[in-house]
C-alpha cells in the first residue's frame, strides 16, 4: 500500500457479521480506523482484536475521515445511522466518500446520493456477494453504483477485503446488480430442491445423481455447494433465509419501478415465508428443499 | 480396442440428431455396425459418410447382434421400433443387450427390461445428455439403469461417445437421473430468465453483469453458457422447448407415481407452453426469457 493511501483516515459503521471482518481487513492493512456499532460491547471486542478506535455515534466515527465505510442490515438502519440525531451526515467534511455495503433499495441508494451530494460528500451503493467466509477471507464480490471519481478513490481500500470489484454505473446500480444476483439464486435453489427431493423420493444415490449431473448443463454453483448438505437436510450455516426475505423483497418492489414480472421470484419468496413459519428464518437458503421433502 | 470388443457385432436404431453421431462414433470406432432409421434417405447419407450396413426395418437391423442401440423421440416411437410388425423383438437373440438412449419415462423403461427379461435379452435405459454438441464430440453424459452385468458389457462400446457413463441402478434409474437433471435445469433458466430480464428493464449493462454475477453464488453451466444469447434474443440453436416440454412432463407425470412435488417445474412447464404458443417449439431452451422481455 502506497503512503499516500495509508494516511487516509477511514470510519466503519455496522459490525455486524460481515462488517466485522471487512473493518479487520482494513485494520490489518495499516489503516487508522475508526469503528462504531449499534451495540458497545460488539466495538470493544473488535477494538480488542484489531486495535484502532472506537466511537460513540456515527457522528464521531465519521469525523474528518475521508472515507466513511457502512454495513448495515436494511434501508431503516442506513436512514437511522445517517440521518439520525448523531448520524454519519452530522460528522463527514466535503470531499470525503461514504461507502455503503448494505444490501438496500436502489431507491435509497439515488435519495442518499441526493442528500450527500447536497453537502459535497459523494456516495457509491456497494453490496457485496460472498457471504461470511468471503468477508472473513477478504474475498468478497462488490458491484458499485455511484461517481467514476468517486469508486477510483475507494477502489485501491475496498480491495483489501475483496477479490472482486467493479464498477456498474450511476447510483443505485451497485443495489440493482446485487438484485439480479438473488434473482438468479431463487431460481437456481428452487429447482435443486425439487431435483434432489425428486431423486430421493425415487430412491435414487443422492450423491451419485450430483456426482453425474454437475457434469453438465444443470451445474451450478448451488449445486455444488449446497448439493451435499441439502441431501442431509443440514442449513445450520451460510445465508439465512431471513435475509434472503429481505433481499427478495427489495427485487420485487423494485420489479414495480421497472416494468420486470418475476413469476419465479415471487412463488420463491411465498416458499421462504413458509421456511420462517417453520421456524427456519436462520436456516442457509438452500432450506427450500425442506418444504419439498416427504418426512 | 481389444480383438474380442472390436468382435462385437452392433447395430442402431434412430438416426436422428443424437443418434446420427453416435452411430458414426461406432463405426469410426471399428464396430462392425448395421444401421435403421424410419426415413431411408437419412440412412444413405449415413452410409455414405460411414460406411456399415442399411437394414429396411429395425428387426434386420437386429438380426444376430451382440449390442443394438436406440435413439428415437419418446416413449410410443420406443414402443414402434421395439414391439412393432418388424420391431427388435423379433430380431435380437437371447444373450444380447438392448441399450436405449431415448429420454423417455421410467415406467416404459421398466416394462421393456421385463419384456426383454422373458426373451432372456438384457435391457439398459441410458439416456444421456450434452446436447448435440456432446454427441458430435463423443462427450456425452450417460446415465444407466439395468443389471450391472449388461452395464459391464456394453460400458466399452458406449464409451466411443461418451466422457461420463454411470451406472445409477435397476431398470429405470437412468431415466429418473435424467429427469433429476432436467428440474435442476429449468429452475436454473427461470431464475436467469427473470434476472437477465430484470437487468434489462434496469437500464444495467447485462454484459457487466453476468461478468461480475458469474464468479459467486449465482454462477452456474447455463449463465455461462446461454446469459450471452439471452441477452441477444438469440434462440436459433441448442436443446429445443420441444423437447424440453417433452422431458418435463415425464417428470411431472412420475412425480406423480412417486409423491414429490414440483411447483417451479410445473410453472416453467407452462411457460414453455407459452413460448410454443408464440412459435418457439424449435428455440433453445433458454428462450424462456423471451416471454419476459419488455419489447
Amino acid at each position: 500500500m502506497s503512503k499516500e493511501q495509508q494516511s487516509k483516515k477511514v470510519a466503519f459503521l455496522g459490525l455486524g457479521v460481515m462488517g466485522y471482518p471487512m473493518a479487520g481487513h482494513l485494520a490489518s492493512s495499516g489503516y487508522n480506523i475508526t469503528v462504531y456499532n449499534r451495540t458497545s460491547a460488539r466495538s470493544e471486542k473488535w477494538i480488542n482484536e484489531f486495535k484502532g478506535n472506537k466511537a460513540d455515534s456515527p457522528a464521531e466515527a465519521s469525523q474528518g475521515k475521508d472515507i466513511v465505510f457502512c454495513c448495515v442490515g436494511a434501508d431503516p438502519d442506513l436512514r437511522q445511522v445517517i440521518y439520525g440525531d448523531n448520524g454519519a451526515l452530522k460528522g463527514m467534511n466535503s470531499g470525503s466518500i461514504f461507502v455503503d455495503h448494505t444490501t438496500a433499495s436502489a431507491e435509497i441508494a439515488k435519495e442518499l446520493s441526493d442528500e450527500f451530494q447536497r453537502h459535497e460528500i459523494s456516495f457509491l451503493d456497494a453490496p457485496v456477494s460472498g457471504g461470511q467466509a468471503g468477508a472473513e477471507n477478504g474475498a468478497l464480490t462488490i458491484m458499485v453504483g455511484g461517481t467514476e471519481n468517486a469508486f477510483n478513490e475507494a477502489h485501491p481500500v475496498m480491495d483489501v477485503f475483496a477479490r472482486n470489484i467493479t464498477y456498474m454505473g450511476p447510483a443505485g446500480y451497485g443495489q440493482l446488480t446485487k438484485m439480479v444476483n438473488q434473482i438468479c439464486i431463487a431460481g437456481v435453489l428452487q429447482g435443486l430442491s425439487e431435483g434432489i427431493a425428486f431423486a430421493q423420493n425415487a430412491g435414487l444415490d443422492g450423491e451419485k445423481v450430483l456426482e453425474v449431473i454437475s457434469k453438465g448443463a444443470a451445474q451450478s454453483w448451488q449445486m455444488e455447494n449446497r448439493g451435499h448438505t441439502m441431501l442431509k437436510g443440514e442449513f445450520n450455516f451460510g445465508f439465512a433465509v431471513d435475509w434472503m426475505r429481505k433481499d427478495l423483497n427489495l427485487c420485487l418492489s423494485e420489479s414495480n419501478n421497472n416494468g420486470s414480472r418475476l413469476p419465479m421470484s415471487a412463488l420463491v419468496d411465498q416458499f421462504y415465508a413458509h421456511v420462517q413459519k417453520r421456524g427456519g428464518g436462520r436456516w442457509d437458503t438452500s432450506s427450500l428443499i425442506d418444504l419439498l421433502q416427504n418426512k
